[in-house]
């Protein structure tokens, strides 16, 4: 198969001042294309190591992808480097040139003379016009290969990518991929549960990914066989599966909830508040969510309803209980979710870390789950919130 | 220079299925020496692709570290990989099979076949001991250069990294890197009031990072110079400074908390419970931190003590004092917090996305701030928190 090069831009992402998320977004872009990424590369602000990691990856590759570097700065070195790789000269084109004039002029302001270099470029390039900024990209054909240069902000190259990507003609793959989220059950088991359905060959593979809301399985392969394959998954991990794709369990609540009418409340401990946070992430909470109550302190657990006689062990199925049905009493909501637990460092009440107990409490009583996770402070809380939310989806 | 290599070995993190970080945390942990990090990969699980970028990142370093692919699974060819580079056999060393095998058996389980391979080295290796899992590492040191094989996960390799790091002889540089973290100033005028302390020549250089914590300024460079510019810039910038290094605002303020003996409540709305998660993220939260109120609905504010004739407005100065009053009173607290806003995606009562209100109660009063974020709903939630606990320390 042949290749396909990514290179982020920017002395910032090798030591992470900024998160290289781009180079992976664009991989992942490229997945229904029948091109291998076998690595991708940060590199340094700077034109030599630049034009050397460039010439090097134009060679094998078919499609290289750029982003990062195109600014107005001294440390924005990509067209140069790009040029001195491939053996070109930069020239300036006097029509972007203006476009890049009259893009200061409407926001009131004059060009400043750093700004001429991004009318930079190369003979062989072609520009990729930047709808969010100053920076235009490039798009590069030159011995039945592709170079694309993009600028580093997200919200200025999606749109660009998007526009280019079907352009290129790309040799396509038939591929599908598909993601079914669980909860409540572990790889080994929904490895043993599938069976026969858990196949691995050339045309379609199953692989199973532990998050912290819950295993992922990942069908991948041929688009038919994938979508047979996905739906008989399905049926036998019925039970367990919450969603789909990208969706949250946060989203996943959110839809129960609104297909329901049914509103929904908090009282959390050792989350803190981090339970009502996720709720609220997704737009539209508060069309269901009423709010909650962060009962960090014994004092506060009995301001808000717990009884007295619980409050001596608060790390317990009962303690839990009490405050999700005092939290439905408080708002006067449909459900509400509890979190009461130990997210360490240090084990408390006799009970080591990662100690949890959640409760739903709705019309029809009140559920609760113990669980002892793994993992620190952050960790436990995390997956504290997602116990929680699964309560009212599995 | 000489240079240092860095990889990150896993087909998941070309994709970002798993957010490679480790890369950018090896790169800054070297940079109190004089090695070069001109770039970083990340590698796909295979053999041959894989042996091919260590043999050219081995040819040109003089430190190659790589982290991942050491698990039990055929997806784990790293050790392979590096032995096809370097030239060299892979050996079972009995010696390590038997230590894993105990590992095991510590358990209460016995070792699976697929574990054997993680006592296979090549004869130039040392081992690295793996304190927190079963995949031990390798040091080949070699033509007066150093290979070094980490695990993956980051508890794993963080102590074996600390560990070697020291005995590999690197050549130092005097470098030092001091962090001073403010908030409620810009770049520019950050930049302007420095004036000439804006140091960026060859021993010392000043640099200004704006994050959601507010805007970071980095004095890195020679030792000495380093220390006195820092004293000099921390007395200029000395009512916008609250913290230094890796010190989040959520420590600061529990640092000034415990000092002062005083405890905190809080009453949120459009942060819905991110304000409480952040100061509860800290170990020893609940010796100040009572508990809060998450007030995202009209009837929850009003449930709390939010006066009935604020809940037409609820994006205002004086909800926002309303509520951090009233939090005050309903925990007790010596201070309480509050936010209110818009987090978006829409305008809400007729105010632009970003609008947001911060106030603090204490025994002195009530000061409230008001903000216009840029950025989405995410960030615009976090700048929210970030602006609640900068009340208690600007
Ligand atoms: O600050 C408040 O009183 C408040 C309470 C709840 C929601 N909001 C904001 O109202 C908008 C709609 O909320 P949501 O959760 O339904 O998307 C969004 O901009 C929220 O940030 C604001
Ligand atoms: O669940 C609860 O009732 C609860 C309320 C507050 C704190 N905790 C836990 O108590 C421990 C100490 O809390 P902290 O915030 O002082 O580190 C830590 O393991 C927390 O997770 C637990």
């Amino acid at each position: 198969m042949e290749r396909a090069e990514i290179i982020g831009v920017g002395t910032e992402l090798i030591y992470g001042e900024t998160l290289d998320t781009n180079t992976a977004e664009i991989a992942r872009s490229l997945e229904a294309y029948a091109l291998k990424v076998e690595r991708t590369l940060r590199v340094v602000d700077e034109p030599l190591p630049l034009a050397r990691e460039v010439g090097q990856a134009w060679k094998r590759a078919r499609l290289l992808v750029l982003s990062g570097g195109l600014g107005p700065t001294p440390d924005d070195v990509t067209r140069e480097a790009v040029a001195e790789a491939l053996g070109e000269p930069l020239v300036l084109d006097e029509e972007m040139l203006s476009e890049i004039e009259t893009l200061f002029r409407a926001r009131g302001r004059s060009m400043p003379e750093a700004n001429r270099k991004q009318a930079l470029r190369i003979p062989s390039a072609t520009w990729l016009k930047n709808p969010r900024g100053t920076a235009p990209g490039w798009w590069v054909r030159k011995e039945g290969k592709d170079l694309i240069l993009l600028p580093g902000p997200p919200p200025e190259w999606r749109p660009m990518w998007e526009e280019v990507l079907p352009k290129l003609n790309l040799p396509r793959r038939p591929y599908a991929k598909r993601v079914l989220k669980t909860w409540g059950i572990g790889e080994s088991e929904i490895v043993e549960r599938l069976g026969e359905l858990f196949k691995r060959d050339k045309e379609v593979e199953v692989g199973t990914y532990p998050k912290l809301q819950g295993v992922e399985v990942v069908i991948r392969g041929r688009e038919d066989r994938v979508a047979d394959l996905t739906e008989r998954i399905r049926k036998r991990l019925f039970k367990e599966i919450w969603g789909e794709g990208d969706l949250t369990l946060a989203e996943a609540v959110k839809r129960r909830l609104e297909l329901e009418g049914a509103t929904l409340a908090t009282m959390e401990s050792l989350t803190g508040g981090l339970l009502g946070a996720e709720i609220t992430r997704v737009p539209g909470a508060s069309r269901f969510y009423l709010g909650g109550v962060v009962s960090y302190s014994v004092g506060a657990k009995a301001r808000f309803g717990v009884p007295e006689e619980l409050l001596a062990k608060t790390v317990s199925a009962e303690t839990a209980k009490a405050m999700a049905e005092a939290a439905r009493v408080l708002f006067g909501s449909t459900y509400a979710l509890s979190t009461t637990g130990v997210a360490g460092p240090d084990p408390l009440e006799g009970e080591p870390v990662g100690t949890v107990f959640v409760a739903l409490a709705g019309p029809k009583g009140t559920e609760v789950r113990r669980y002892r996770f793994p993992g620190d402070r952050e960790v436990v809380r995390l997956r504290s919130v997602y116990a929680a939310l699964a309560l009212l989806l599995t």
